[in-house]
């Protein structure tokens, strides 16, 4: 092979990959549908006049419901956690599809090693309870198994998924992209190849037809980035494809500037979080006077006295002139719990009903705005 | 102005900058010394023989000190949350000084928006209580004044410092980056301008001294992302100084492929914690049989019950085939607390002092291991 | 007045009572109603083939129908925090006319601060947000407010509600009684004044209605409390009505050995989980072979990491003898999220259907066992 | 045997009690001895200037000093979670010993399954890691051993202070009894019977010798429950040894009265949290317009979002009329690292050098104070 031709070691070392999984892997993961479930609006009525997290839940999801209401604004989702593992892959499509959200800040692991290998036909299982323990492991790991929690992955699809991702740069013109662009590829390749396989359903995807931008703004942390990494070893310093992550912050600041009103729904805290809150300050930065986020709604149970930003209060973002306080809620609860509710809920409001998706992909085709 | 300079605004808009600050300025962080505090050797070994997070942060200390003897080990520290406004910086530069880290992984938050940002003669504040509750925000940001959690910013300063790397970026050949290497010439920057000021400790400097690399695998997500930014609207496709978010991702990898022993000493989760975990993989792509991460010790509030990467067990690593689960210790604790502790330990422990530095940074600069 | 009569100084000393209190009692909390939302059904279904807490709370769910299905099995209901005040009241109204429960083991603040409370004809009021910072805790203090995090309270109907518990306590014949025969006492009170005011449920009074026995082991620490208090002071060694802490214990240990067979439903831990989990150990200590209590579910938020109770696994509770690990399921989620869709799950699937009610209160009127 | 006199089955049924326990039991929890850790102050000063829950601890150490150096105040300890067997019995030996403390409200488990029982001779052991997944505990359940989280006890062992506590009971006078009244029969049978064996350390022995109160608010929820009921199922309704509950709440009352000026250290909430702060509203019950708690520490991971008394803030508190805030401090820290810190602060600072104990055993020997 020649030196120049990236390639990835596909076939996991540590692992013996070919063992027998069938033991392990007996019931997958199955997407809840929020479309179908109208009862969640009574429910999240009836804990608006409860306390607590229930209490907070319910105005959460009156704020989401807001933000579609206000034609103006542009929805912008964040993403931390494993969410798509956690079933709640349909939900976020059905908020693309619906035009329920405009910008998708994520994690890499979310929309690469999760939504994406979906979309290539592979599935994630559920756990046996005591595999919880961590004292099975070693086991799992023999059989090529990871783990997220109380959820199991076939490792030797995940490397096919990595090998995918290889291929998909391979394919590109040599230069340098935001996350978001090479996202929009791997849209573009599971059209090409014939829709996203599976049950069908995944969110590059959508997101691709819809023209939803997603970043990942820490990209190389995640399926993605094994294929940065063999594109490093393979080009050295010749002419490539390579991840510009300054780029993803300047795209999104853009979005701020052209759609100054936006409203943010968290889900967890970490980069996506931050990232996104951040944009206010990179408009400025820029010369432009964009106002503050107008709404924000946080699920986290991230405890606020560590000090850190996944659980720092969206006052505090006020203080740095990211987030305005009028509008601005958090739900202490694991989100797996919260979101289908709050999203079931604007939903079956038909908050989304007169709004039309801002297409913000073709926003990014055109000249961008410079510094004022 | 030419279009073709980035230019920053540094004064914030939103902001009422030159407004007294005194009111709230009152006292400033000063970073914990652990070298002048023996007495943490017997507390923690006592605490070996308690119970609950006191005999789990005797065990980490153990660990972190069996890293240290280990000679073949190379030491790598992940930090997420904001550690240096909270007055963690002395006990990493001692680190640095006593060879007892090689690499750091950091939120780039940490390093420049922090650490630099003390480097350049700014301080942190200590917040009076009743701020914490957030219901003053609005107050401090007509102020200028940033909060975290119970610790208060000057944003006029913070803007120098968002301006200061810009110009950083300006003197630099237009070329792609990585974190490491453009957070190498922030160093520089500080040695050939008369060194760290104000307390004359900086952890970006000492790095820079020791040849000891750091990473900001989500580097847009700080103050050097404002620098970016303003490149990216001044140049357009032009050639410009970037970062490029695979190579930092490749060039961890190297270190890990070159010194395949390693230990990670894991302050919170979040980015830092998986981009670190994942060298083991990114290795194993490029096809070399690099073992798993020998040691690991996390300090963490994170609750594993969220099922996200910072709560992660370590145990739930090994099934990734990331880390070895025979010299692994979560700690249950806010991480102001646990880290004098367990450095400490390991420094009036005299673990090191057999240690040489690893010099990391000289391994860089020689020509990468391809793919085998 | 005579030395000897009881008396409570029911005027708020420390508070201005009288002030005017609408400026923070503007809407009041309202109890949720499961019975009319069968789409919880569905949603709980669903949330089976997630990941994380919506899995587990499917799994609680599904052991919650199980136990009332199993015709032998004894459901026993554990209550801590504040669940009254939270809206929780008609859930466990419902559960009560349902027969979905036969006994109630509780903090003394739920039933008698909180349940009684409302049964007199108070309120709960939901508390503006900024409330929650408790930097207003003072001026609640001079409008005779309490708060409970994000919910308020009339300190001057809460004295009527000490002074109703005296009055009571002044109207038995002077002997020591558990917990359980005075809180029948207080039901029987309200049926004899024209049931429950307000909106006429309680959970006291339907308690007493369908011989379902409610615990307080700690129940001096409640407004009950300053009751026996003023008892105390009155009538010093003479004889008098007293709270026998023991016989609580060994009531609830009586109906165990009667129907061996039983089922936990927790909310929170404290002394209600140890205590309840314990009955099988006094069981055993009587010489009664009582089997560990075959289903256990427990919602709740506390960390297993601080090694306390609350937080303690039911598979902990194996260890001692306590709980069966077979159908066992740990929520993590605030309580006033899952309990309406755990309890709401098993009322649409009709689970109680074929059950009657144990009326244990009978039981207990009966010749007790003895030591065997 | 006859019908009235009390027993308990003290073989474990469910276990299989002499199985050897040798494979479990390698390494005894020994109690931290902060009298012999100077080093601690200089930590805790430093901490000071940090951040997050260093500097909250710092704030608390000082508070403690304060309670300690004001020789008005009466110093109230209480204690939730499992403290003794998690090695704080020395900390709160010493605290007694150098009048750093005056009264002592806990749960039942701290004081008798866990004080008492080492008293006796017995022992806390260490278990292995893996023991804290919980996929032991069926062999655990086998050999007898009972598990706290990472710490495991003898059940045959427990079972004789089951037994013990039993026979002080059979010894006493029958008549209604405080726990505080019992507990001190706890300790006089300690002193009759050669002092504490084992490390010969004892809190319920020290509290003896130097006249400090201890209560258990929920006492039957203890080892000591097992003595009760047995009681209970001998004697049904003849004259017996009973656990009045309502007078302990009416003694500790009275000390409020009597001392007026009181400081809180509280590690954990619960029933003890609670019942202490209430004795404020229980003075003011019985005409005495008692000052709220002047100072207030509390050491406790409980999330406040749950609405629960356990992690209610003191803040909270004061709109309750119990807690005055200006020196009240929350530790967001597992107890085992905060309480060691902060008492051999105080300790090694010598604020109780100037201290007397109060003695408060003695006071309530006296005539008591009646309703005002």
């Amino acid at each position: 092979m020649s030196q120049n031709e990236p390639t990835l070691n596909t076939k996991p070392l540590k692992a013996t990959s070919g063992e027998d999984k069938s033991k392990y892997f007996k019931q997958t993961v199955e997407h809840i549908d929020i479309t179908k479930m109208p009862g969640i609006v009574d429910i999240v009525q009836s804990f608006g006049r409860l306390a607590f997290s229930s209490r907070d839940l319910h105005r959460a999801a009156e704020i989401y419901e807001r933000m579609l209401r206000d034609k103006e604004c542009g929805v912008i989702l964040t993403l931390a956690g494993s969410m798509i593992s956690a079933g709640m892959k349909k939900v976020i499509v059905d908020m693309i599809r619906n035009n329920m959200v405009d910008a998708i800040v994520s994690t890499g692991a979310n929309m690469v090693d999760q939504d994406f290998f979906e979309a290539l036909g592979f599935k994630h299982w559920i756990a046996d309870e005591e595999l919880k323990s961590g004292l099975y492991d070693g086991e799992l790991r023999d059989h090529a198994i990871d783990r997220i929690y109380d959820t199991l992955i076939s490792e030797d699809e995940l490397r096919v998924c990595d090998e995918t991702t290889g291929k998909i740069f391979d394919s590109l013109e040599a230069r340098p992209y935001s996350s978001r662009e090479m996202l929009r590829e791997f849209g573009r390749y599971l059209d090409e190849n014939g829709g996203p396989k599976g049950d069908g359903n995944s969110i590059i995807y959508e997101a691709y037809k819809k023209d939803v931008p997603i970043f990942c703004p820490a990209f190389s942390d995640c399926s993605a980035g094994f294929g940065l990494v063999a594109i490093h070893a393979a080009k050295g310093d010749g002419p490539k494809v390579t991840w510009d992550g300054g780029k993803d912050f300047y795209e999104l600041t853009q979005l701020k500037i052209r759609n100054s009103e936006t409203g943010l729904f968290m889900i967890g805290g970490g980069v996506p979080k931050n990232f996104t809150q951040d944009i206010v300050v990179a408009a400025e930065v820029l010369g432009h006077d964009a106002p503050m986020h107008k709404y924000a709604i946080q699920v986290t149970v991230a405890d606020v006295r560590d000090g850190a930003l996944s659980s720092s209060t969206l006052k505090e973002a006020s203080s740095w002139g990211k987030v305005d306080t009028v509008y601005e809620q958090m739900v202490y609860s694991e989100a797996t719990l919260a979101m289908p509710l709050i999203v079931g809920y604007a939903y079956h409001r038909g908050a989304h009903k007169a709004r039309t998706g801002k297409r913000w992909s073709t926003l990014l085709e055109q000249q961008p705005a410079g510094a004022a």
